[in-house]
């Protein structure tokens, strides 16, 4: 027979059932969180119409995509979550509830050069609140705290969720009426770590900014200190713009709930650089990075918007989101040793016989899966070494051997893999012990 | 602003969030009975090389095929989940555990002619079990067992299994010479039910099958009685092929071992004229009817197959499996009002304030949701009216009000909302009411 080379397409995550039930743990628990605050799941088409795709994008975006024709359909595959969001909030407008709060959990695609860490089909963990004409600044507080949550939860302590209101810069750019250099401004004090202050002045100086301007840039940037501290530095600035003011009273009031929210001090902060590209956002923005390894980027980023679907429907709908990249971040997590879960394996229990006729495995099985017990049987005929070493590969905690004397006695070995310790126990025993340990 | 129509694919589906939470439900019940019984987590890429998936097909079925090329690469949308698994196990035969049990959960596409009920996108469930060189009878069981158990907690109760072993009717074609007009007269025994036994003997002689063995045909395919009853009578034959007798006593295996797995014997049967196709499935196979339904097909399907990955590697990898289309399936039972699920909103609780400051109502949230309670706060400034009109419209059960009286009692007020009883209750105690109804 002419056989074919099996392959993986390079760029595509695809792991060991060992990793991918680490990989699944950690998307349940960003599931679960999700929905402990109340979110509401959507699933929408991974193929999409180009045209509804790209309403706003209008085709900037093509090299990245996977666009292909079907008949006389042009479709592309999803390249995000939140244009498919924005197609069916404006589809279903008259049938949702707002403010509608929505998660979605699923597979996106970008044709990018495959590199080490970089995907070009990865899940996205998306959350949006959207609502109707208007929505209130707290939820710009509860999304960084759910994200704060789920992070925890991840056995994560080393991360910052960095918060920013793009109205602090943009109404700086009005005050001193630079708006059109806004984009170059942006591009130069985004460096000003790498470079350092003296070279961030001097370009700009390049672009013919004031000396009194520059320092009113730079001062702004440079603010330090607690979270309360800078803040108060914002308003000690005295920049009379009113869309500068507005962003300062929505950061403190973002700052205000999230401390309610019960999210640490150590786990966010107040920082003005962080823009996140310039058009779409319109309000609060996030990054995420963890403290030990910046170079890695933003792990979960998102913000404000003023209008989610006005490229398909005239209805002012402002919303605000986060968004985990989940299979970059379970890469960059997997390379530096930080995923921390519970459980390894999906079984249990091995139930392995050593007497030919299987009957009393079955029903020992039956029982413990009445409880909700994970259990596999054994069925194969092999030696019992190598019974013992597919649980060893398996990660499976527990195995119960079930031989002539089990069968005499009525009770059953039960060995724990970890510790290898054997006891001899009623299966109502076993039960009992494995309830206990979850 | 120049707009664009905001539309979903024909042949897609996109559910209101209320049915995705039904979906999700019936999802998860699925994922967890599969992992109940031990299987192992995969995830293929949903975009494969057209010609690893191909590799057997041959090209044959290109007209339902997603296929594009991007770049140099021929590129090919999977349209099942058991191609990418035969690749998977080529690829990872040698850091696998066998028997390899697996399940996978995932959108597969199609581009058929979109009619009511036939999706282009839709989630197969997949479990199959992969031996190594050889595989136990007993997974042949087991199998269908899962999917039992599956279709009751899904809320069914009028589904049967049908099962049949294809080397029966194989060996019954052997023995009266009649392989090469196995596919033609397989198509019209098929046809017995619409067509009647005496149109089926006239087409049977068509194909100049001598009188005594169109009597073979007939009396298998027409034995009938309680199933002990059938395998009884398959063995009364007395066909002399080894084929045939090798089939039944697998039957009769798979019959002894789905009761050990204490499935009733109201919810399978023996059905010979069960085929699945003629050139995959080599023993046992599996079709899955609802009673009052049958006109919409099977909604779980597989069989036992000698050789996953053949057209990949040289090893041989014997296996058994089925599938639920998931995505059929919510739309069929949708259609004839079979979704039975246990809850039908996403959160537990909705926390309305009379009061504007917030803070009381987000530290009675934050005590919830530590107790795993999904909880969501109203925070939109609207009219008390509007904001039981939101918690109704999500069905949320309970609605916790917050005002000056609550703040100075420390007692809260807790509605039902589908009693529209109202109570007096400190947080304690309604945490404890909520964690009991669980």
């Amino acid at each position: 027979m002419e056989r074919t080379e099996p392959k993986t397409l390079p760029g595509f995550m695809e792991l060991l059932p060992g990793e991918q039930v680490l990989f699944n743990q950690m998307k349940e628990t960003i599931q679960k969180t999700y929905e402990k605050f109340g979110f509401l799941p959507i699933d929408t088409p991974v193929i999409e119409s180009t045209e509804v795709l790209l309403a706003k994008a209008g085709g900037e975006t093509e090299k990245q995509l996977y666009s292909f024709t079907k008949g006389d359909s042009n479709l592309t595959l999803r390249f995000d979550l939140t244009v498919p969001l924005a197609k069916y909030v404006a589809m279903h407008s008259n049938e949702l509830s707002f403010p509608f709060r929505r998660y979605q959990i699923g597979k996106v695609y970008r044709g990018e050069r495959a590199q080490r860490g970089r995907y070009r089909e990865f899940y996205q963990c998306d959350i949006d609140v959207i609502g109707d004409g208007e929505l209130n600044i707290i939820n710009d507080a509860e999304v960084p705290s759910i994200m704060y949550e789920i992070f925890r939860k991840l056995g994560l302590d080393d991360f910052t969720i960095k918060i920013n209101n793009r109205k602090i810069l943009n109404g700086l750019f009005e005050s001193i009426n630079a708006k059109e250099n806004a984009i170059d401004i942006m591009r130069i004090i985004d460096k000003i770590e790498k470079i350092g202050e003296k070279n961030v002045v001097g370009e700009l100086q390049n672009l013919q900014i004031s000396q009194e301007n520059i320092e009113k840039i730079v001062k702004l940037i440079q603010i330090d200190g607690t979270t309360d501290e800078k803040l108060q530095a914002l308003e000690n600035l005295k920049i009379e713009n009113q869309t500068y003011c507005e962003g300062v009273t929505e950061l403190k009031e973002v700052i205000k709930y999230i401390r309610l929210f019960n999210v640490p001090e150590k786990y966010f902060t107040v920082d003005v650089s962080i823009a996140r590209g310039l058009d779409y956002y319109t309000g609060t923005v996030y990054e995420t990075f963890l403290d030990e390894h910046k170079s890695v980027g933003s792990i979960c980023s998102g913000g404000r918007y003023n209008n989610l679907s006005e490229y398909y429907i005239d209805r002012k709908l402002p919303g605000v989101g986060m968004s985990i990249g989940l299979t970059r971040l379970f890469y960059i997590l997997n390379e530096i040793n930080l995923i921390k879960t519970e459980k390894k394996s999906i079984s249990e229990i091995l139930i392995i016989s050593m007497i030919q006729d299987l009957k009393p495995a079955i029903e020992i099985a039956n029982k413990l899966r009445q409880e909700g017990i994970n259990t596999e049987i054994y069925f194969d005929d092999k030696k019992i070494k190598a019974k013992f070493k597919y649980a060893d590969k398996l990660k499976i905690p527990y195995v119960i051997v079930i031989g002539e004397d089990e069968i005499k006695t009525g009770e059953l070995t039960l060995k724990n893999m970890e510790t290898g310790e054997q006891k001899r126990e009623k299966i109502e025993e076993v039960i009992g012990e494995l309830m206990n340990n979850e």
